[in-house]
């Protein structure tokens, strides 16, 4: 028996997020098929991140056990044969048989992408969030700094998420710029439900004027999520890495 | 009566190409019904450049002839409420009525992207050309300054191409890469049936090692098609900008 894991890059646009449900074809649920029908067990993997419906991934990270004889750095090769094209393993080795990729000490690098022009371009339909009014990226990078640190982000997360506490640490937030494309990376021991698509949307209010940058703190000390901007779509978001410390 | 020109903006990924044919949908017809129903006339417009099935442009220009009160510059608006999210007008505004966007003088821009990785990246998966090879940027612009200036491209257009001319100038081909995403970019005073993607191929095969950048001399002198690369695959392949003198 030996434990593999694996690096999951997807373009989540047809599925129905990572974790298994009733009500749609998943990304955990494909892993599970495929991996099975490789090597003849019944396999169920541990995903590190269960992503919403549309959001994509470079990096989640996965994990599963088995009998097999294929050598742990090989999955990725037999694994990407069988997957779907929208499905790719970008790395796969063998680990120690008590890694689980939940209870790691981790870093977490997301991207949220805003499509930030007149009208929108159809190739970056299902990867950006567009919006029609200039950004300030000055502004937005004012307003991430209030996030870096350790703090309590109850009001930067959804209602219904089950957690024993809602303090993390963002290690950095960076707003950039490219052609018209806007970019907020951030980088994390971990986020709450929702966490960073609510501060995307939090940004895109400062960044079109909307809000004031210095009202960051503010939303932090309330610890209500009526305070803070819209929950950002989907399709911008982006799990970009996972580091294992 | 007046001539309207839309620049145009699309996701070629589930049409078949710009130009109206049987066998499937097309962008071409689907502009046709799209302002014929808003203008309440029978319109047909003239494309500038006549894509393959799955490439995508950012510029693409078509003109149409109106009886319509609607402004020039707001058919774009109009057009955006109406039309399927893979396709986008980026503007509108009124023309003379002798332009026609096929015989005016024009500067074309194209770009083809190639990802240059270990593994496929499933966001990317639809918008270029995957290469696991390691390419060399430096002998793919070494190879693409033999193409530059007024040459005869016999051997860079597919059989079928029913052209008085196979002499074409191009202004400039330059490669350059971020992360794993290898950009194509050239400009051009017009360009044969599928000679971006072949020149693309070419381009590929001297980054990979295959040709030597100094065969494209002979390739081009050789007037024959069987000496020029591959064709690249279509959906690597955007029309950027035409420009008109």
């Amino acid at each position: 028996m030996k434990r593999v894991k694996l690096i999951v890059a997807y373009d989540g646009t047809n599925y129905h997020g990572w974790q298994v449900q009733d009500n749609g074809i998943t990304i955990e649920e494909v892993l599970n098929r495929t991996i099975s029908e490789l090597v003849q067990e019944d396999i169920k993997v541990i995903g590190a991140s269960r992503t919403d419906a549309g959001v994509h991934a470079c990096g989640n990270v996965a994990v599963f056990d088995t009998e097999s004889r294929i050598p742990g750095d090989k999955f990725s090769f037999a694994l990407n044969q069988r997957l779907p094209e929208d499905i790719r393993i970008q790395e796969s080795c063998e680990v120690d048989a008590d890694f689980h990729p939940r209870y790691a000490d981790t870093v977490k690098t997301y991207e949220y992408n805003i499509l930030n022009r007149r009208f929108e371009l159809p190739s970056k339909r299902l990867y950006a969030s567009f919006c029609y009014y200039p950004m300030d990226i000055e502004r937005m990078n004012q307003a991430a700094a209030y996030l870096v640190g350790e703090h309590d982000f109850k009001s930067f997360c959804s209602a219904g998420a089950q957690v024993q506490t809602t303090v993390r640490t963002i290690y950095a937030v960076n707003v950039t710029k490219e052609d018209d494309m806007v970019h907020i990376r951030i980088t994390g021991n971990g986020f709450l439900y929702n966490m960073v698509r609510i501060i995307a949307g939090t940004l895109m209010q400062v960044g079109t004027g909307l809000m004031e940058p210095e009202q960051v703190k503010g939303i932090l000390e309330a610890r209500d999520r009526s305070k803070a901007g819209p929950t950002a779509v989907a399709k911008g978001l982006t799990l970009v890495e996972i580091r294992y410390e």
